[in-house]
């Protein structure tokens, strides 16, 4: 059952916010809808928005300015929060890039975090309940992500291309079993055997496909990010779909850093390509 | 001088951050502008937008989504902070309303904020300070506010119409002199004496002026603003235009709030109405 926690008038349509009990991760979670005018008059395609390290759900609706497009394409656009929150673990918010804010869109398999911080199968299930409840058309769900969001938008799609029919990215983490990150969140929620983490990276996941995205994939990158030679390997990815013949347009764009002041720049081609590929 | 603490691309352009060592406030300030790609070749109109309440200078920028359309039209954007930071005043940062966050755009001349909460002088003297330094055109500056920010426009443009030649507003306290926020604010920082109020209430001195804004004021409010009861009342300066003769747009828009879901909306509106008055 969804809970409205609050509504607000956007660009014609409604942006919400609501809570819910989730059964992947065994506690409330949050997350925000926007309506654009159109789906008071019939089914319409959807964009997932999967947020980075410390983001929760309302960081892509305040910052990326995602809604204007969403509005005049007509497009519902859905932002999960990044990880479970109270879920009483000792320490889950001491680190930024662990625990609470940090969920990485993975499913814990070690203690003490295997209970709740399921967020791979929480995607799964919100997006199950949103086509149940709200007036998503199933069938035209798309799914974009930024930098931790990123990676978790490439993996839930390179898993699920039926569920999400159209992908892309922000600075995404690529190659997470590469790099500190990401060695140091699928330790800590998977364990150490590095062969747990293929499921979990994007790279990996690609190199094993072939091609399941006829329309391509968008990524956009920033060459001015700080994390750019450290976290992010979009090189590494690139060579993936190259070898599985999976069309990519990773744009490099001088200048740009990490932040939300490159995606809102970048945000309405990502929605175009979104909008071509599920209609 | 100026010292840029922060940079970041955005729509082609420079989201910058810098702070200040103001004369007006004796302290340090922050503020941020956005310099679209067309200020490398030459002067530009320029945009002053003041927010409220607890906001601070990175909360238009960040929420408000109006360098898309700064970069396309080729308009300067500056916000600067709400309050002084750091003056020192026991207590300055308890209420949400009064104090930090919360100037009002006024010259404090009761003790103890007489000293450092000068907001009206601030914005005059940043509008000087930045026409001299970055590519300004001093002849086209507008100004624009929210709510607490779009009372100090209607006060600022009014009283300095050479400085500020276009003026508009979202949901502003548009008379504060009769409400709870403005009495307030206005005891605290000018004093019992209601005579001093009035320089900066829109209201009182727009029933004294004769049409300053020959090409109208743009005013947007929603009428799901939970204070436009009890705190706005735009239709005091709507009556104090017609005596003026002023000519107002007031817009009012059923099913917005007061936030800036509504502000990101209209704000390409308010950014076209500018471009046109200062051309």
């Amino acid at each position: 059952m969804l809970e409205l926690i609050s509504e607000h008038a956007c660009f014609g349509g409604s942006q919400r916010f609501y809570r819910h009990q989730s059964s992947a991760i065994g506690l409330p979670m949050r997350f925000s809808v926007f309506l654009p005018a159109q789906a008071a008059s019939g089914k319409l395609p959807a964009l997932f928005y999967l947020a980075g390290l410390t983001c929760n759900e309302e960081t892509f609706m305040t910052k990326g300015g995602a809604q204007r497009v969403a509005a005049r394409d007509g497009m519902i656009l859905v932002a999960p929060d990044t990880s479970p929150r109270g879920a009483g673990i000792a320490g889950e918010a001491q680190d930024w890039d662990f625990g609470v804010g940090a969920g990485f869109y993975v499913d814990a398999t070690e203690a003490p975090w295997q209970r709740h911080y399921r967020m791979y199968s929480y995607i799964l299930e919100l997006r199950a309940l949103l086509v149940a409840q709200l007036p998503l058309d199933e069938r035209r769900v798309g799914i974009c992500g930024h930098s931790m969001g990123g990676h978790g938008a490439l993996v839930l799609a390179l898993r699920n291309p039926d569920l999400f029919r159209s992908v892309s990215a922000f600075a995404p983490i690529a190659a997470p079993s590469r790099c500190p990150w990401g060695t140091k969140a699928f330790s800590g929620y998977l364990g150490a055997d590095e062969s747990a983490w293929r499921a979990y990276d994007a790279s990996a996941l690609m190199a094993q496909a072939s091609a399941p995205f006829p329309k391509g994939i968008l990524i956009d990158q920033g060459l001015a990010d700080k994390f750019l030679d450290d976290q992010l390997y979009p090189e590494a990815f690139e060579a993936a779909c190259r070898h599985a013949g999976q069309g990519l347009e990773l744009r490099r764009h001088p200048g740009y850093d990490h932040g939300y002041y490159f995606v809102a720049t970048f945000i309405e081609d990502h929605l175009k390509f979104h909008s071509a590929n599920l209609t």
